[in-house]
């Protein structure tokens, strides 16, 4: 307890001050977070300046969040954290469908609709069918699976960015299956778009030579009793900016095909198929 | 720059999406940033729950800012990476007196005071004598040295942080040597103080089982050409926290006597030298 600080024992000053009685995970959590975090500052030998451009950074981080802004989510997505814990944290067994990003755009409650009916209120965009069944790990059709889509517009802005243009629930909603496992429904195609890139996060993007685009996807939380709950999108194949994701969301199993068919209803079709993994 | 994410390689997927023209340093930063945040997130394995802490967490931190309040320069402090900058950028010859951090409460251009003025304009607190030389590494005295020294009140608070209640200036003062490199000022004995712990960091501080206690102390920055600029305190001997400074600022060498006199215009006397390395 009664070290004094040392460059060479930096981290053990640090650790040696939390207290006998705290929550022994946030002594695991901390003790490592510390270590890691002097080690990086050791290892690149982090100047003064440097230093005081990462205080100011933070900030201005903290300070870019509001209702309809998270600029540390946008932080922790681009440097591939957000899809880390994700994977750590859903870990699936073979066959099951992967999981990707939730990111910031869901919102509790959508309108529960019918199969088959249109999610895209703006009538923008190229309509396209969405279809598919929902199975477990055999393939047995699973009932009463409650599937929550969002996506954004033709335009590449979700409703809840542009509340005052958009219909209210536009390109959301949510479809219960039956005893076929089926599901169906039609939006528009999706499209490309930018991660809010005027604050903080897409400065440092510019920085480092990187796009803030996300390639064309559509959200699926799929929930069923028995299964694990299933956060993940489908990937519109063929976009360029697949390998390259600005979130690191993509992965290959999770890129669908985007057929075009012009049947007059529709002139896109995407089927794909969600398998659940057991569990609570 | 084509490899999907995954758990196994997602240092290498975030790293290997920089830009290939990137500013070199930068490269090295944040290569080595990623590596190690990416290592810890797997070392603890973070739940979500845990995640979704830490972004609100950095969100507050980022709130709290203001003008009067860094809280993510707080949170360096207490996580010693103040320090560890400090000790990285600042390593000094054998001899040389030591550095410490610089703190959240240096004003420039305080007035130039006459060697033997006060600094205590509000009169509290016991008076104390501050005296002793600028010397270089072979003990010659420094003519022409600029001292700039500020403290705490006898209740803990720096003039900033009560603009309202304490004479502007108070605890305040430039002190420029001549041939002999001695200096001398009057001003209260220093008493230790909290760091403002109302926000996320005291609240994390309170968490882990840690004070928020600084032990008592006087800053003083001191240039003098063809001299490294020395920013550093000297501790009041015998202070409670001396082995559990929250910001891990204290140095054994930078505990300095404080003699109690009473000779009717002081109460006490606290002399130390300090020695310049040279340098730019």
């Amino acid at each position: 307890m009664t070290s004094f600080f040392s460059e060479e024992k930096s981290v053990d000053a640090v650790n040696a001050r939390m207290g006998e009685d705290i929550d022994p995970r946030l002594r695991t959590v901390m003790t490592a977070l510390i270590r890691h975090l002097h080690d990086f500052v050791k290892e690149v030998e982090l100047t003064e300046d440097e230093w005081s451009n990462a205080i100011a950074f933070l900030t201005k981080t903290g300070q870019m969040c509001g209702n309809e802004r998270q600029e540390y989510i946008l932080l922790s997505d681009v440097l591939g954290v957000s899809m880390l814990v994700d994977a750590i944290n859903h870990r699936r067994p073979e066959g099951a469908t992967q999981s990707t990003v939730f990111g910031p755009f869901h919102v509790e409650n959508a309108p529960i609709r019918q199969m088959g009916e249109c999610i895209s209120l703006d009538g923008k965009g190229e309509s396209c069918l969405f279809e598919g069944r929902i199975v477990d790990l055999d393939g047995t059709p699973i009932n009463d699976a409650r599937i929550d889509v969002w996506a954004d517009n033709a335009e590449g802005f979700y409703d809840v960015q542009q509340p005052d243009e958009q219909p209210k629930w536009n390109n959301r909603g949510i479809f219960i299956t039956g005893n076929d496992g089926k599901y169906a429904f039609v939006g528009s195609k999706p499209v490309s778009y930018p991660i809010p890139d005027d604050g903080p996060v897409g400065k440092m993007l510019a920085a480092l030579g990187r796009h803030p685009f996300r390639p064309a996807h559509i959200h699926f939380m799929i929930t069923a009793p028995g299964y694990q709950k299933l956060v993940t999108h489908t990937f519109v194949g063929g976009d360029d900016y697949l390998t390259s994701d600005t979130v690191f969301g993509v992965k290959e199993s999770l890129v669908a095909p985007f057929d075009k068919v012009d049947n007059g209803a529709t002139i896109w079709k995407s089927t794909f198929d969600f398998v659940l993994a057991p569990g609570a």
